[in-house]
């Protein structure tokens, strides 16, 4: 039942957040062409948008209004793409496809890709900073948003991430152990998905203490996610996953199932999910959608 | 007697923001050795630091606390350095010296330059929404001051000038007159400038009129200061200039001195410099040094 509600909420936000994304992306006139062109690229190519619905998500959960959170919703989905289209650079992961369609820079050139995504991290912290207020939500709020995705976006969290997965492939990192892979999902995908129900969360009033379980949840929602992301490297379908599949393993990338096995990961994937639920509690039945999404996470084959 | 003035306080100033600087990017226990180190290596290299300078300018001159606007001096450096990292890759600029260094890719690599300037710009929003709370500025100037260095970033300004920038090298453009190197230098130069004298003033607490006159003053300095930049790669001295000269003319670059000629750029100089000069008259005296970094700035030689 709730799994059912949860697909027709992701649908529902997944339509309101792109429909808003677009209307960002293309309202100015001053963007060269050329750029705009690559930015609507990179943003509207059809992926699940998980990020936003959470933001969406949680702010409904404490009790807030989701039209205030769904500029955070936009930003947060333009930080997740401009690093997408970074991370597929020649000189990073060099992936030729992403959702199914070439990546950025095949279709547009390195030097438009890289630029590109750089336009991409400025415009979210824009739209947070005038969206929101204009949305009705406070200035202190609103600067807290800023600080959440500031941080989960820079060089401890986001960007270390992808340094150390780098690391990592080319065994100069250290130990290939479980800290070392944790440190690396922590980095690139937790932090982020950890900011989205913080950001919602804030926007919606939430008390320090909701504030903090919400933060928690998306941890761990976002290291079961990326542990799932791992195993779908290895257990996938290419066509469903829309990009190249057993890359992590061409790439000796640094995964839960590089260190822990197939079953060990599994099980690891299992414990996050869990505790993601455990943080769920003191929302009671507000968190239903929240929980849905945690099992969605884990049993996903795409 | 002002420039005698001037060239203490860009001291003083800069001696300042480095320390500043240096502070901010070696706090972080959790930033990847690599990345800190690379990012300290791109940010901490002995530029004159003028940006900075005008943020702590531009609040001083309007009655401000300089330890108010330090944060905001040290974010736009943040940015000013990201975008240096990533114009020099060899996707885009393919520059190998930068003050008279390696440039970070030829020190690092490439995938870590890219990442470098990421993290270097999510760093900036951090620490405006982070620090300037910290030194006491409000929450409604701070958020003023995400709002300018987000816009003045971003694909209308900072990365739309540099993707113009490109397609005038590669010709594909369109026209190459004057109005299409001015939008160039517009969005490459003068918009991030235009921002550093509005956030000095929004901290200071300038009036909106005031900080019409100060976006102006910056906005005209910037033009001036990127026309110079033009005249120096064809007149300046490479050790001076501590980067590559001729490079402009080598790959074809849409400059002032490439459409209207040495003279005529001068010319264009010297006028944008009278206009500098007369958005600072409302300030009187306590424009002075703003008026002296405005000579100053045009006759450069480095």
């Amino acid at each position: 039942m709730s799994r059912h509600e949860l697909e027709r909420q992701l649908e529902r936000d997944r339509q309101r957040v792109e429909g808003y994304l677009q209307m960002r992306l293309s309202q100015e006139e001053s963007v060269p062409p050329l750029l705009s062109e690559a930015m609507q690229y990179a943003v509207l190519s059809g992926g699940k948008r998980i990020r936003p619905f959470l933001v969406l998500e949680s702010c409904r959960a404490v009790g807030g209004r989701e039209t205030e959170a769904l500029p955070a919703a936009a930003a947060v989905e333009l930080i997740h793409s401009y690093s997408l289209v970074h991370d597929d650079l020649p000189a990073i992961d060099n992936d030729e496809f992403r959702r199914g369609r070439p990546t950025c820079h095949k279709v547009f050139g390195e030097a438009i890709a890289i630029l590109c995504g750089d336009a991409l991290q400025a415009l979210a912290f824009e739209i947070l900073s005038t969206d929101l207020i204009r949305q009705g939500v406070s200035t202190e709020r609103a600067l807290d948003c800023v600080r959440e995705l500031a941080r989960a976006a820079g060089p401890t969290a986001l960007v270390g991430g992808q340094v150390l997965d780098l690391l990592g492939e080319k065994r100069e990192g250290g130990e290939r152990n479980e800290a070392a892979v944790r440190a690396i999902h922590e980095g690139k995908t937790a932090a982020l998905i950890r900011a989205c129900c913080r950001m919602g969360g804030i926007i919606g009033g939430a008390a320090p203490s909701l504030l903090a379980h919400l933060g928690n949840y998306g941890y761990w929602l976002g290291l079961a996610f990326q542990i799932q992301d791992d195993l779908l490297d290895i257990t996938g379908d290419p066509e469903k996953l829309g990009k190249t599949a057993r890359k992590d393993m061409a790439q000796k990338k640094l995964t839960y199932p590089s260190i822990l096995g197939l079953e060990g990961a599994r099980q690891r994937a299992e414990e996050a999910c869990t505790r993601a639920l455990e943080a769920l509690r003191p929302l009671g039945e507000k968190g239903v959608l929240l929980a849905a999404l945690a099992q969605f996470v884990i049993e996903r084959q795409q």
